[in-house]
C-alpha cells in the first residue's frame, strides 16, 4: 500500500511540474489561478502515474509520456471540476470546490481552459520526440474516452429517480464515466512507449478492468470505510439514493418487502444512520456487497493476468501492485 | 452578398452531414438532441466554410478539410452554448439557447460533448489521406484556439464595470474571442490542403484580419443595423454597458462632460432608446464610429492583399469576397 503512494509520488512530481508550467501562461489571472487550483489541492494522480509507468513497462522511458500523463490529468481535473457544478458538490480534496471559491461561470471557462491546454499538450508530447503517428494515435485515444466522460456523467444523471437500473447499464456508465480514462492513460502511456498494436490493446483492457474495479471499489468503500478515510458520511449514497452495483444486485434479488424497505429508504432525501444501517442489512442479506467485492477481484486478477505478456520489470511489477492497490485502498 | 451566402450554403451541406453523421451514436438520447440541436437550428457557418475554401485555394480539395471543418464548426458551437449559459443568454439562432430548452447540466456536458468530438473528428481527417503529421499541425492549430477562446471569454467578462479598458486589451480580448478561431479554420484548412508553412501563415493571417473585422462589424451594426436584420433592438450593446472598439475609442476622445454623460448612460441598467440616441451623438461627434469602420477596413483590405501571393482560382476569388461581405453584411 505505502509502496504504491511512494511510486505514485515519485512519478507526480514530474507531472505536476508539466501542468504547472503549462498553465502558468494563462490570461486573464483569475483564469489561471481557477485553472490550476485544483492541481495545487493534490489528488492521488493515479492516472497519469498510469501513463509514465505503462511507457516504461513496454520498454518505454516515463519522459515519452510526461506530455500525455499531463493531458490525462487536466482532463480528469476538467470533468471534476464540472461534475462538481453539475452535481452541487460543496468539497473536493478537502478544500471548497471551484465554482464555491470563484462561481460557475468562471468554473466553466476553467473547465474549458484544461480541457483545451490538455489537447495543446498531446502535441507538445513532439518535444520528447513523439512521432506524429504516434500523436494522431493518442489524440483518438484520449478524444475518445472524453466523449465517453461526457456520456457517462449523462447517463449518471439520467439514473437519477430510476430505480430499475440494469446491472448491464450500471456499468457501461461507470465504464464511462471513470474506466474510459484510465484506460486511455495506460494506452496513450503504451502508444508514446513505443508498444506495438496488440501491446496496446493489452495495457487498454488492463486500464478498462482495473477502471471497472476502481469504480466498484469506490462504491464499496462508501459503506465499509470510516468516515475520517473517506472524508465523507459512511452509506453517503444511500443517503443520495444513488444507484451502485451493491444497489442494482440487492435490488435484483431481494424480495418483495426487502425491495420495498430498500427503496423506501433510497427515495428518502433524509435517510438517518438507522436508515443506512437497515439498508446494509439488505444488501448483506443478499450477499450484494460481496457479489460486488467479487466482480471487482475478478477484474484485479484478470488484469495482473494480462500483464504476464509483457518482460519482467519492475515498472510491469508496479503496474501488478497498483491493480491491488485499487482493492486495498481505504480511500 | 448573395454570391457568398450561396457559396456558404454550398459548402455548408457537407459539413452538416460530416456532423450529423459524428453526432448520431451519442448515447443517452438526450445529450444527443442537446447537443445537435444548434446545428439543426442552422448558422453562416462562415468558419468551417473558410476551411474548405481555405483547403482549396492553396491547391487541395474541399473533401481534405471536411472533418476539420466539422470540428471548427463543433468548436463554435461548444462555445455559443456555454458561453450562453455564463452570460443567461435566453436566445440563439432564433430559438431558446440550449440550456433553457434543457437545463445548465445539460448545457455543460453539451458543450463538452461537442467539444470532445470536435477533436476525434481531427484524427478522422485520416480517412480522406491526411497524414499524421498534417494531423499533429492541425491538433496544436485547433487547441490553441480554445485556448484563447477561453481566455478571451474571461477576459470579456473581465471588462464587465470597467470603463478603463484600452484600445489594445479591446484588440486583445476579440482576437482570443472571436479571431482565433476564424484563423485556426484558415490555417487548419491549408494544412489539409497540403500548403507549404509561408503559405499556411499567410492563410493564418488573413483569418485573423477578417476576424477581428468580423468582431469590429457586429459591433458597429449594433448601431447602425434595424432590429428586423439584427434580430436584436439597435443599441442594445450600450444598454448593456459592453466595451466596444467604438465606445473604447468614444471614452478616450470626448471631453469630461461628454465622458460622464456617457459612462452615466453605460453604467445605468435600464437606458432609455433616448439615451442611446444620445450615446451615439457622442460616437459620431467625436467619430468613434468610423474611426472604428476604419480599422475593420483596413483589417480588410490587408487580408485580401495577402491572397495576392496565391494563384488565381475561384477559392481565391472566394476568399476575396467573403473578406468584404464581413464588413458588407447586416446581420
Amino acid at each position: 500500500m505505502n509502496d504504491v503512494k511512494e511510486v505514485l509520488g515519485f512519478y507526480s512530481s514530474d507531472i505536476i511540474q508539466v501542468i504547472i508550467d503549462e498553465l502558468s501562461d494563462i490570461n486573464p489571472k483569475d483564469l489561471q489561478d481557477a485553472s490550476i487550483y485544483l492541481t495545487k489541492a493534490g489528488g492521488k494522480m493515479l492516472r497519469p502515474c498510469l501513463s509514465l509507468i505503462s511507457s516504461e513497462a513496454v520498454g518505454g522511458k516515463k519522459e515519452d509520456a510526461f506530455h500525455v500523463g499531463a493531458a490525462i490529468e487536466l482532463i480528469h481535473t476538467f470533468s471534476l471540476i464540472h461534475d462538481d457544478i453539475m452535481d452541487n458538490d460543496d468539497m473536493r480534496r478537502g478544500m471548497p470546490s471551484v465554482h464555491k471559491v470563484w462561481d460557475d461561470e468562471m468554473a466553466i471557462l476553467a473547465g474549458d481552459t484544461l480541457f483545451s491546454k490538455a489537447f495543446k499538450l498531446i502535441g507538445c508530447s513532439a518535444k520528447n520526440g513523439a512521432t506524429p503517428l504516434q500523436i494522431s494515435k493518442t489524440l483518438d485515444t484520449i478524444s475518445d474516452a472524453c466523449i465517453k466522460i461526457c456520456e457517462g456523467q449523462a447517463l449518471d444523471i439520467s439514473f437519477e429517480g430510476r430505480y430499475d437500473v440494469s446491472e448491464e447499464e450500471y456499468l457501461e456508465m461507470i465504464f464511462k464515466k471513470t474506466g474510459a480514462l484510465i484506460c486511455a492513460a495506460t494506452k496513450s502511456g503504451a502508444i508514446m512507449g513505443g508498444a506495438d498494436e496488440d501491446i496496446i490493446d493489452i495495457m487498454y483492457d488492463y486500464g478498462r478492468l482495473i477502471g471497472l474495479a476502481f469504480q466498484i471499489q469506490d462504491d464499496y468503500l462508501d459503506l465499509v470505510s470510516d468516515e475520517e478515510s473517506l472524508g465523507k458520511p459512511i452509506g453517503s449514497d444511500i443517503v443520495k439514493g444513488k444507484m451502485t452495483l451493491i444497489v442494482v444486485n440487492a435490488l435484483e434479488k431481494a424480495n418483495d418487502e426487502d425491495r420495498e424497505t430498500l427503496l423506501k429508504i433510497l427515495k428518502e432525501p433524509n435517510s438517518s444512520d438507522d436508515d443506512v444501517d437497515i439498508a446494509i442489512e439488505i444488501f448483506n442479506k443478499y450477499g450484494a456487497i460481496e457479489y460486488a467485492h467479487n466482480i471487482a477481484q475478478n477484474n484485479v486478477d484478470e488484469a495482473k493476468q494480462l500483464l504476464e505478456i509483457l518482460p519482467d520489470s519492475s515498472s510491469k511489477a508496479t503496474l501488478e501492485l497498483i491493480a491491488d492497490f485499487v482493492l486495498e485502498r481505504h480511500s
